[in-house]
């Protein structure tokens, strides 16, 4: 609060839950809490990570800006003596991508994971010390999602025991891999392994871009940036690359041969590690990105929810004041259930971090039974979390009205920020057939021995739901977790069985799975569903302490479920799961819960903790002094450095002289 | 085609209709379409007008270069001697927003509709040769959908036969007018008109802003820029301002009065003139947006068509050529809708425009009772098409997977520049409520001699548009237009009727309104709907000449209106419009027709007629030469102009170099 008062003080007063409680049960535990209030507070407090600069520099002065922060921010990690976990935080309250992002995020893993011991020994040390900065340098300028369509080729040459890099086409130009364009000075790079003319597909390898001197590309490298991207600063702090390589040689102890090697004499060779290993990574990326899909999510949620209290439209009687916007059932109705989503992405996310660790332990254990069920779970909540949390942003920038499109209000930098989420590490609808393909595997077995495991067991009672009819009679009803549960299970599949018999009408079963797509997808999004429900459901059942919180929990739990109810309305009567008195008792009860939120709405915010610094909001500021604050932000546009601007003189001037006849233009 | 080869020409080929003559159709006539190709080619071969480098430059840069190119084009317009529609066309065709827009778009239009003839006479000649340059000063900083909250003041002083403009308050700060930052030198400015202490309400005065001579604000004028707004360069190219008053005097005869007047003792009177004929221009304007909606949608929906049939990924076999994603399934359920959409937005804007005519002269006629269906019907419109259009364009950037977050796609300024739509002129929740209180009113009036009028008229039949069942049996049936008008017509008159027996629930029936808000929304949502299906229809009983044209159209309608039935299943299913095996019906036929749409859809984009400058998208290049102009332009970014980037010498080499402890950052 900079200025001492707190304008949202009545409706925090409001309340009717502790929201201190409710901030340990948003972080995950006390020490979860405390970890994340600690840096946020130290980042927020350090005039040298200030951003609310970003948005009128230029690329080159915003990615000298983005080189000083992480420079700054790795000498404060050192100088703090910060742990791993710590220097994580950090680096995510500092808000700015950067080629630090894939240094540690991409390139320490892949060698983590892919390196054999000794390649581990060689390269971490450095790479912990920042002594090479690496990326990931993956995707083509022609290829995508399709790794095994990749065209760099890394080929084995037994005369020089070394591989040679090329790109053999422009499409095979390596592109957007982050920290490439600029900074990096080497990469895990992806190419086509070929020996003697046979092509054992795609491997990675430790490649040195530039010199360790001067900074220079290597010979055979040619490197630059792709360009600008999407919003005013968002991702243009990141020097996204592009690559090409004219038979450049590595040694051949660059291949990462923890899983397959090529021996002196050209032999391929593979080891006894698991290939599924590569799986459990995939978990481990993913259940990331849902957590990071609960934070950009609650952050604009936080920001919507303050503004709504704040702005004031209409209904104003006798002169006084109007109406606050967040007491208009519209508002209410397209907000609240973001808030609930942002709640039931954080307890996903929770549940997929345990998922990971299970399915690790499982790993090393050479039990791989869960792996295709974690696979497909993990990939379908990555598109379900990151298309909700994309579309919600906007959503609120939207619910601010006008000052949402405004810079300042930090909804605009934070959806060009987020929506990459949609299409990197699998693009959404790819991922939701990945789903829907695991879906049908399953309903085929159901008749055979194998047992559906883990999200998909309730596949298991398919006769059963198959006979489902909801039993809600009252609006109150669909307060209870197994009614909902049920109804939610029943349409998953029903939806599923249903598209297994039109599969099987298909001669062709590739054929038939092109052709029904988008109703595997609609399948593969009603399994999704029902996951984040159960899982928040799952939750509720723990022991849940302090006054109030878990009867607010309850009620968002509510919202998220009858709020998709809602939206996929037609799912649900469709399949008979409900019929249409039962949906529209549900909307009844919504709007009952709509107004069981109302006056904890900003407690529900508040309990996410935000700096106003992380926030970067004029809108969603802690103490609600919207007004002053954007008259007081306006001013500082480089605009408003001089009265009559740049340009009058030359070309506005003549107009309304009349002499733009002669005027050079 | 720059390079002279068409990589698209395989997909032209397989056109099966005439696109010379869909180009007509798109355009509305013949003359329209030479206009419209005639004044693109104009501007795009002229190098003044270059925009592919705008999104590098800073806000002072861009400014700059927005201001050369309006002083360019109004120079232009005068050598060449344009006439108003023309140069309105260069203007669009520009394709850059400046303070121009609001000048001709608004303060124009202000004055022409609520100016005597004598302040006609006075300041048109002034603003029509841009010695003056205007602005549209509405809304405020704490006031943006309602009007009659404006708090600025206009106090007349007898004495001195003056209004005094005064800004009360912080919130009374004008905020958001385009042009007034820093370029208008006046303003139409919105203000309580306060006689002798009494409150007259919101009206129009023209205000001078800036000197004629050295352009500094004049006293008692404090202006500014507002700042950074969503997106690198979209909106701000415009400077949206910020205006104060203090005590600034207007003569008595800057009061706008057509309509009321303030006589020189200080009386208010009105005159004769219809208060209604607001509503005329309310019209006009959003018939304006609709037909813009179609405009922005069409160039997102020819980049992603384009671009989704150069882009292969998966589906090699042999080494072979990968797959086209414009063939898969998952691809045309989400991009053909969208491209109907844009034919159908653009057909119902069409027929916006024949209202207009058709509301104007029946005013001319004192004839007012098509106007409340005529308002409602357009603000709906306006609602329905910015919505979609803003999240359709949003949709195509993703369905171009990773390089539709490129700014080269030319998508993500499509949508930065495009969202505001969805706010201003009417936010389109605020505009749905509108269309609900139309709905209900004409409910209530069914059983009265009141019969409704226009896009209300099928609620006459309500009695047996609340018996019907689809007799629909077979996919083909759904091909019907009568089928698919009955079953819209039957959807939203229940939707419309269920309301109102809900409302009448409710003692006191604005408390109902609010409560039942959100269902309500969706009610007039059904109702928009039903416009535009029926819109397109109409559309398709009209002599369309053309080889294969009005086959091609006929596709798209049945693709737009069951799309949307797919979309709301629910509400066709709960108000038993619909059984759920009609349904997939639907969407068998749906999925039918989109492989009817597959050979023709590189030539349906075609027949936008989009020059390559005015689409800005490497993607959406007519001749498909998408990667070696994407690997091209990715060298020109600022980023690219040296090897090693600023700022590596202090900030990454002590990194690397482990001496960042003792620098200074």
């Amino acid at each position: 609060m900079e200025d001492g008062v707190d304008h949202l003080a009545f409706e925090r007063n409001k309340a009717q839950f502790d929201v201190e409680d409710m901030k340990i049960i948003w972080a995950g535990s006390r020490q979860d809490f405390e970890l994340s209030d600690r840096i946020s507070r130290l980042v927020a407090s350090d005039p040298a990570f200030r951003k609310d600069d970003r948005t009128t520099l230029d690329r080159k002065e915003l990615f000298k800006n983005t080189l000083r922060k992480a420079a700054y921010a790795w000498k404060r990690i050192n100088e703090l003596r910060l742990n791993e976990q710590e220097a994580y935080k950090l680096r995510s309250f500092v808000d700015q991508p950067a080629f630090t992002d894939l240094h540690w995020g991409m390139f320490v893993p892949a060698i983590q994971g892919q390196g054999t011991d000794e390649q581990q020994q060689k390269w971490l040390p450095l790479a912990y010390r920042m002594q090479i900065i690496g990326c990931y340098a993956q995707t083509e300028l022609g290829h995508g999602s399709n790794v095994q369509g990749l065209e760099t080729t890394a080929t084995f040459d037994p005369k020089t025991d070394e591989f040679v890099i090329h790109s053999p086409t422009l499409t095979s130009s390596k592109w957007w891999p982050g920290g490439l364009g600029k900074i990096s000075t080497h990469a895990v790079a992806y190419a086509r392994l070929i020996i003697g003319g046979e092509d054992h597909g795609v491997h990675g390898f430790i490649v040195q871009l530039r010199s360790l001197d001067d900074h220079l590309p290597l010979p055979g490298i040619t490197i630059g940036d792709i360009g600008m991207k999407f919003g005013n600063a968002a991702y243009n702090t990141m020097d996204n690359g592009v690559l090409r390589f004219d038979h450049v040689r590595i040694p051949r102890n660059q291949m990462l041969m923890r899983v397959s090697q090529v021996t002196r004499e050209g032999k391929y060779v593979s080891s006894n590690v698991p290939r599924q290993l590569v799986y459990g990574t995939m978990v481990n990326v993913r259940q990331k990105i849902v957590a990071d899909a609960s934070v950009a999510l609650s952050r604009a949620v936080c920001i919507a929810t303050r503004y709504s209290a704040v702005r004031r439209q209409f209904g104003s009687h006798n002169g006084g004041l109007e109406t606050q916007v967040i007491d208009y059932k519209t508002q209410q109705a397209r907000l609240f259930p973001l808030l609930a989503s942002a709640y039931a992405f954080r307890f996903v996310g929770g549940w997929l971090k345990w998922l990971y660790m299970d399915v690790t332990e499982r790993l090393q254990a050479n039990d791989f039974s869960t792996l295709p069920e974690a696979h497909a779970c993990t990939a379908g909540l990555k598109s379900l979390t990151t298309t909700a949390t994309a579309d919600g942003i906007e959503e609120c920038r939207k619910l601010c009205g006008g000052h949402g499109y405004l810079c300042s209000s930090g909804l605009p930098e934070l959806f060009a920020v987020y929506v990459p989420a949609c299409t990197y590490e699998g693009d959404n609808v790819v991922l939701l057939l990945q789903v829907a393909r695991h879906l049908m595997k399953t309903v085929s077995q159901l008749g055979s021995g194998n047992k559906p495991v883990g999200t998909t067991a309730y596949m298991a009672r398919v006769e059963q739901l198959m006979q489902y009819h909801s039993d809600v009679e009252k609006a109150e009803d669909w307060l209870k977790p197994n009614v909902v549960l049920e109804a939610f299970e029943a349409r998953a599949s029903r939806m599923s069985v249903a598209c297994a018999q039109n599969l099987s009408k298909f001669a062709n079963p590739e054929e038939g799975f092109q052709e029904l797509a988008a109703d595997l997808v609609d399948a593969a999004v009603a399994h999704c569903q029902l996951i984040v429900v159960s899982k928040f459901i799952e939750k509720l059942q723990q022991d849940i302490p302090g006054k109030g919180v878990k009867k607010q929990l309850e009620v968002l739990c509510s919202i998220y479920a009858l709020f998709l109810l809602h939206k996929h309305l037609g799912d649900f009567l469709s399949t008979g799961c409900i019929n249409p008195k039962q949906g529209s008792l549900a909307s009844e009860q919504l709007r009952n819960l709509y107004s069981q939120v109302r006056p904890n709405a900003i407690a529900l915010v508040d309990a996410f903790n935000y700096t106003d610094h992380y926030l970067g909001s004029i809108l969603g500021r802690y103490d609600g002094n919207v007004y002053p604050k954007l008259y007081e932000e306006a001013w500082k546009d480089p605009l408003n450095d001089s009265v009559v601007p740049d340009g009058f003189k030359e070309y506005i001037q003549p107009m309304l002289k009349q002499q733009l006849r002669n005027a050079r233009l």
